[in-house]
């Protein structure tokens, strides 16, 4: 079968490698429909030192199952399911806390024997646990929404309910990548009665007013504090979701947040220490919260108003490719030309 | 009137100062009852530089009032009060919601004109947002109990509070000093069910047991983490309270806590970066909060245990000295042979 692979940084290629195949009775063989490239993935795209083997891509998708072993129970040969971004038991007590991506025996995907998304199939480790059947009968024209399940909006939903949004709050998103503006998108869900974007791009800009977003300030560092403290009376954000993980956009965070505020990361951070004593977090009680979002506890939640339309997160789609030219879609996402780029 | 100042590292003295005096309409002059040495007045008597004038000492206090300022309206001469240690407007945003360390117009006694509590008298700004008033008679066998209330229990509760404590949960507090004896008991009234206190001093770890411990971790460093982490199924701790404020602490927080858990601080912060990306809290989900403990947003809630006797979180006084004698007060808490001392 077709697979996208890195063999380094910025070197993107689609190769053939063994047909995906059931290796243990828990696991299930999906034949993808669509996956897509995720910001994250501009991390390896950047800095990934060259190996001839390569490495996998690839951790959202969605599709039809194929085969299955034979101890899964509650999936058939066709259905069509949603993939997390991270596989899991499901019956671990972290599984059923809700925090998946601490599943005591889950994992990645791309990684540790497990194929990526970007390829035509993928063998599923606990596919009772790990998949999402969706209900009925899916339409094309819903694939785009579907497939933020996998990761981005259960990433932006993440941020934003570990906040507690429960209403009534200002809320500043940082980022207006795909999870930014899904977070705007969550926030509004959740009743915030301001949503401030920062973010530059004004098509992407559009699309979070689209999902909700009250303000764009455009300006970064202390400028862009600067407006955000003119916007909420001198005071901050009484939340400030950070969807970048880059150092600039923590210290934007804690610039912009009110005191008795939280910061809710869901960006991947590029840093190990941060500035958390009297003088940033301490000082002024902030929370920090956030993490990898656990996007499997949050699907059921969030798959009705996606199939009924009440909410269309798959607009943060802008460009699709064949398989083949994935690499094409790492460049657009890269060059910032496309916000995200769905694989056919 | 008699005042304890420092002049420098290990340098304090009782000296003669200026009577407090009424300055504003809003102002009361408090005859202290009581007042006493906190764990955090160690930091300067370990590093305070030398000054001539030297500065005042003490945040904790309850006493009588002697004078009020024509717009005070709530409180009258002959009142016993409890100061918090800050003071606030208790009108501003913040203190309408319970956030009073960030009071617009408010601050921290013994600084900016502003004495301290280890005196005879101090000048309270404005007192009907910062004073509360005790109810009933007040007799001596409380005082120690209500001294509490001005930081050592209102922090220890914060802890606990802000860490989201409903019940059912395995907490582990770090730090057998006041604030550390005291959210054991916090913890143990808002339900957890197993708490773990980390602390080497018998006679401090005793208390512990009382307020309601029910496990002791004389290690630290990796092998109070390993010690944790046995007594927890391996997995660590739901939540962690945080009472000491150094980085070790930190460090011992990170490696205890359980994924999807909280690290709540109250010891104040004697670093500023600390690891927060993947490795730390990102890729656990852990949250980090708490700060310095609006404590006069407690007093209220916390009063009539104190005053009814269900709980006694005066036994933190172990040492008792009169005004004169307070130098002596922070060499014995200096070298641990007082967990915390009373001034008369």
């Amino acid at each position: 079968m077709r697979a996208t692979y890195m063999f380094g940084a910025g070197d993107v290629r689609v190769i053939t490698v063994p047909d995906a195949e059931l290796q243990k009775s828990t696991d299930a063989i999906v034949r993808v429909t669509r996956s897509c490239v995720c910001g994250s993935d501009l991390h390896p795209y950047h800095s990934l030192p060259a190996t001839e083997a390569g490495t996998p891509m690839g951790h959202e998708f969605i599709g039809v199952i194929e085969e299955i072993g034979s101890d899964v129970t509650t999936l058939s040969v066709g259905d069509f399911v949603i993939a997390p971004f991270a596989w899991s038991d499901g019956t671990c007590e972290f599984c059923i806390e809700g925090l998946q991506t601490s599943c005591l025996h889950g994992g990645f995907w791309a990684g540790n024997g497990i194929g990526g998304g970007q390829a035509e199939a993928v063998r599923v480790p606990f596919a009772d646990g790990t998949l999402v059947k969706v209900p009925g009968t899916v339409d094309e024209s819903q694939y785009a929404s579907l497939l933020t399940l996998s990761d981005v909006y259960g990433t932006g939903w993440h941020a934003a309910h570990r906040a507690g949004i429960t209403g009534g709050e200002t809320v500043t998103v940082i980022g207006d990548g795909a999870v930014g503006l899904l977070a705007v998108l969550s926030a509004k869900q959740l009743g915030a009665e301001r949503i401030i974007l920062m973010g530059r791009h004004e098509a992407r800009t559009n699309l979070g007013i689209q999902f909700g977003a009250t303000d764009i300030v455009a300006d970064r560092g202390d400028e862009g504090i600067e407006k955000v403290r003119e916007l909420t009376g001198g005071h901050g954000s009484h939340v400030v979701l950070e969807a970048v993980g880059h150092m600039p956009a923590y210290e934007q965070s804690v610039g912009i947040v009110r005191p008795g505020g939280v910061i809710s990361r869901v960006g991947v951070p590029q840093y190990e220490e941060a500035p958390v004593g009297f003088g940033s977090l301490f000082g002024k009680n902030i929370t920090l919260t956030g993490g990898p979002a656990p996007v499997r506890a949050y699907i059921e939640q969030l798959l009705p108003a996606v199939l009924d339309g009440t909410v269309n997160p798959g607009l943060v789609f802008d460009r699709t490719v064949n398989l083949e030219q994935t690499p094409d879609g790492y460049a657009e996402m890269d060059a910032r030309t496309a916000i995200k780029v769905m694989v056919k």
